[in-house]
């Protein structure tokens, strides 16, 4: 069974003050804090491309992994709406070039937003297992600085860029259990590009993440005969502090472990829950955790991993 | 086990006749129909967006399987680099509306071009498996007269627009047995878009192809312990009947076998594949059949499926 070996990441040390972006808008500290979540939101460089995050972030996973040798890799999937290139080729040949990977890697990108990385666990585990692959590298890059306009009040206080690496392999400590998707393209116009700009309905995509991921979560714990107190964390998309606190408000009881960390990199897309994991989970004594994205399409998903032997 | 049990397509009824294409650009009819392969290219109409060939694929395919009921389709991958909108969001989640499928469907794009049919059938196969899923369609759409110049001698008299999708699920006909994929970002510039116009070097797309997808295909029947002679039919990318030919010869024995099927359709980038086995296989007596895509990214996927039961 192909599970989740390690997680590595690329954050940008350089960004914006977000403190700074709040007062040319009139929101205090509170609010940047409080709502937003975010006090710093990390920038890529404006000569870097998407693939050159997701060469950090492998470089990094590489040098956290001395045993995994760059030739055992075979299956490679970029998950980005924002990729290099107008359309085509696509992301993941270029990252399998610019790393030197070997031409027997199986390599596409995913065309998905914040709810990516969920979909990407099982799409990698599932083409992997169909195919006979070994070593597959899961990656999540959507920098999101390529398309907000820094005069959108309802964008620009909100998105930070960063990549992540997740392996998944054989002998895994963390294996895949239950997961649960959805898709309303009803509400796509609530989140989308137009003429290269990024616009956001915020409080549609607000009610939708109030409405949807809650509910989700509670009937996946119920398909899965699992309760709330059964799941050590739940590592929800951190799309604002807002959303997450009102999600967790949702779970009585257990409102604590949702896990809030986006204070100095605001909301990464798909790569915010890797970002959770690698931090919180990867090295933890967690036996079970939850995890949900939500986002553009609109599309959700959630999955409950667990620890293994 | 999770197979393919139908396909049907979407292909325009208009198009350009690719024989004044051709006296445009001092090419003769010999020239037209024995290299590029195609007397006629489908063009969608000006106001058809990818999703709307991808509705009319889908609503076939219900048409010819009155026992696949909407409302119980659970997943649904597009296969595309030339999808409705700027990126965000995905086509798959406007596909899923424009049918009104139900909201639990998990949906998502995957970019690859002419070796996605290839790469999707795992994809979908795999995810379905790892997620518990009933039935997928694998929607394959990539109209590239959105971004082929009609003054580019080396690109217009080549591709043709449609669309298809491929039902699958259990109790399938069709099986999938053993793949091979590889992937070289070190071609990429040789089949790209710029400024929003897809260029192709067509002579290094024709060496690439003639020098790996003959090689790959005896690796995977090696590997398979089969033998060309075990193989009913080769289905392959229909990239112009050139590179058909020139790929078929290099199986001595057996370069009937090859099927070039593009007089009406021109090269269809994903769709051409799944257009072949929709018309020369499903139908037919053969037992198990080969297929081979490649193309941009430089991205190339061989398979073998075989009919059970």
């Amino acid at each position: 069974m192909i599970g989740i070996k390690s997680i590595a990441s690329y954050v940008p040390v350089e960004g914006v003050d977000n403190y700074a972006q709040g007062a040319k808008f009139a929101k205090d500290q509170e609010f940047i804090l409080g709502k937003i979540g975010s006090t710093f939101l990390p920038r890529k460089e404006a000569g870097q491309e998407t693939s050159d995050l997701c060469v950090e972030a492998v470089k990094a996973l590489f040098a956290a992994n001395p045993s995994l040798a760059p030739e055992s890799i075979d299956a490679l999937i970029v998950v980005t709406q924002n990729g290099d290139e107008e359309g085509l080729p696509h992301t993941a040949a270029i990252v399998q070039d610019k790393l030197g990977l070997p031409t027997h890697v199986a390599a596409f990108d995913i065309s998905l937003g914040c709810s990516g990385y969920v979909y990407g666990l099982y799409a990698m585990k599932g083409f992997m297992e169909a195919a006979g692959l070994k070593n597959g590298l899961l990656i999540t890059a959507d920098p999101y600085s390529k398309i907000v306009d820094p005069e959108d009040r309802n964008t620009t206080m909100l998105f930070g860029d960063a990549a992540t690496v997740t392996w998944m392999g054989e002998g895994a400590p963390w294996q895949l259990g239950k997961a649960k998707f959805g898709t309303d393209g009803g509400g796509a116009a609530h989140l989308k590009v137009s003429d290269g700009v990024f616009f956001m309905n915020g409080r549609q995509v607000f009610n939708f993440a109030l409405l949807k991921v809650p509910a989700h979560l509670h009937e996946l714990l119920g398909e899965s005969q699992l309760a709330p107190a059964d799941i050590d964390l739940f590592c929800i998309h951190q799309g604002s502090a807002a959303i997450v606190d009102a999600v967790a408000r949702r779970f009585e009881d257990d409102p604590d472990k949702f896990v809030k960390d986006m204070v100095e990199t605001g909301n990464t897309v798909s790569s915010s829950i890797p970002l959770l994991l690698e931090k919180h989970v990867l090295g933890s004594q967690h036996q079970r955790v939850a995890l949900s994205g939500f986002g553009v399409g609109l599309s959700w998903g959630s999955a409950i991993i667990e620890r293994k032997g």
